[in-house]
């Protein structure tokens, strides 16, 4: 791996750049900031959206057919299956790269596993910036899968325009969606598998809970739509719920909003990252090695040891 | 909320002073860290174990029973539920707290939930220090008890001495398992609701995972139990395993090895936190903001502004 990319491989859209392109900064390889520094000057085009929800509620399928939907339409997507796998079983090639063949062989789609374990540095920022190279290669949607029962999905809401929850009818009356934090992440919700029995009642119960959201007439009311996502059914409704939400954001100017408060998370992860990669030099590490057993006999705290580190 | 605890009343096992003294640290209270630096020095005599595991695995249950057992030798218990529950439900409230009615009303238990949403600072940070402070209030054990699929199962991980992932025969042939990043985390497997079909072979799956790990002879090999909590049956097996796998870090004197890898990381963690809360100060979030749109038309980058600001 050498260590520059030719950015203007990247704006034409050169898939093995793309690819090698998300590696680099995957691997915080040095000069990654740079060339990403480059890469942003030329994002902004493309349209970015979550789909999370339960293990099994279909995210994969759903994430495909939605590509194909908007490859149909003539335009380019990316997608970035964000898999909370571990590094011990490197696990992240087992799932969604085989229900994904419907639409890999495609060259207007772009398809990438990142696995949140054991990556340095904060996955948000990853994703973000892959998503930044897939914009800036000229790929207009960019598709975020993960599941949603724990941090990854609340980088995705955080890197997406439209967070789409996707849940099905055993999901439960919507308790376990509630306690999984999914409710206030989603922009609308997919209830998918809806052929099976208990669906209408899921969505009566998922529309509820919605109804106590706080909210005004201007609110952005986050609704609850039907799919079998394995049969094609019900994509359609889901695109113009995406299109519907983007038209609802661009109009009020929550789109804006949302982006530059986004982008003000993204600025504050960066500067945690290098505040930690800079911090934990050698001898601060050296340091902490030689206090760490006066911590353990309890005659230093790890409170003042970290407040000795810090003023060194 | 004053900003003072009496130490004297966490050690002598106090628990309206405990329940304040955990409410004291969950908020940030300025002075939280000074007393967690005095309460810290009291630690050290507690068992600290894990549990997680997916959704409807049977983990409260479980948590309850072995609660339960421990209390019938004599034991005093805390019990740390931690729930990524969304802030805008406020949900933490509704599930664990009912399926925990058989011990809430022992008075040598003691059972909090902890949200791992929109919480200042770090979660794993929080459990520690509330983990800490029982300890030093004289609980034998503390059982921590998390859904395993995400970030939470790790935090546990980090803070416990043994962590048990539990599972149930519908969790599948183990893929799940691993794709939830579970197999690296547990010292040992408790099949759960054993009495169901599948779990037989469900053990089996397991166990052949497990004999790919790689190993030699001094490692300890996490095994699988199985248990149907609802009943009572395995709690004494699991108790057995737990106890078990304490001898075994205790005899290698990997329990030391550990508990300083933890303390590492915790120190870590109490560096980043401190950074955060000085450097973003009220200057530079104004810096920030006057930047923002500079970023969002493009002219400046993510990467300069945190630059810039890692400067000023």
């Amino acid at each position: 791996m050498t260590n520059t990319i030719d950015i203007q491989k990247i704006l034409s859209g050169d898939r093995r750049s793309v690819a090698r392109a998300i590696t680099f900064v995957e691997n915080d390889t040095p000069g990654a900031e740079l060339f990403l520094s480059d890469v942003y000057r030329h994002t902004g085009k493309a349209y970015r959206i979550g789909i999370t929800g339960p293990p099994g509620a279909g995210k994969s399928t759903m994430t495909n057919k939605l590509a194909k939907h908007y490859r149909s339409i003539g335009l380019k997507v990316g997608i970035i299956a964000v898999d909370p796998t571990s590094p011990f079983t490197g696990g992240a090639l087992l799932g969604d790269r085989v229900r994904m063949n419907e639409v890999e062989m495609d060259e207007g789609v772009f398809i990438r596993s990142m696995a949140s374990r054991g990556s340095l540095g904060g996955l948000s920022k990853k994703t973000r910036e892959a998503a930044d190279i897939l914009d800036a290669a000229g790929f207009n949607i960019v598709l975020f899968e993960t599941v949603g029962v724990g941090q990854s999905e609340l980088d995705i809401a955080g890197a997406a325009d439209t967070t789409v929850v996707v849940l099905v009818p055993e999901s439960g009356d919507g308790i376990q969606a509630m306690k999984a934090g999914l409710m206030e992440i989603a922009d609308f919700f997919v209830m998918n598998k809806s052929d099976r029995p208990g669906a209408d009642q899921a969505v009566m119960s998922i529309k509820m809970i919605l109804g106590f959201r706080p909210h005004d007439e201007h609110s952005w009311m986050a609704d609850v739509v039907k799919s079998t996502a394995s049969e094609g059914i019900g994509i359609d409704t889901i695109v113009a719920e995406v299109t519907r939400h983007q038209e609802y954001l661009t109009k009020t100017g929550e789109f804006e909003k949302r982006r530059s408060a986004q982008m003000k998370a993204r600025i504050e992860e960066i500067v945690s990252d290098k505040f930690i990669v800079t911090f934990w030099n050698s001898d601060r590490k050296q340091h902490l090695e030689r206090l760490i057993s006066q911590i353990m006999y309890r005659t230093r705290t790890p409170y003042d040891v970290a407040e000795e580190l810090l003023k060194k």
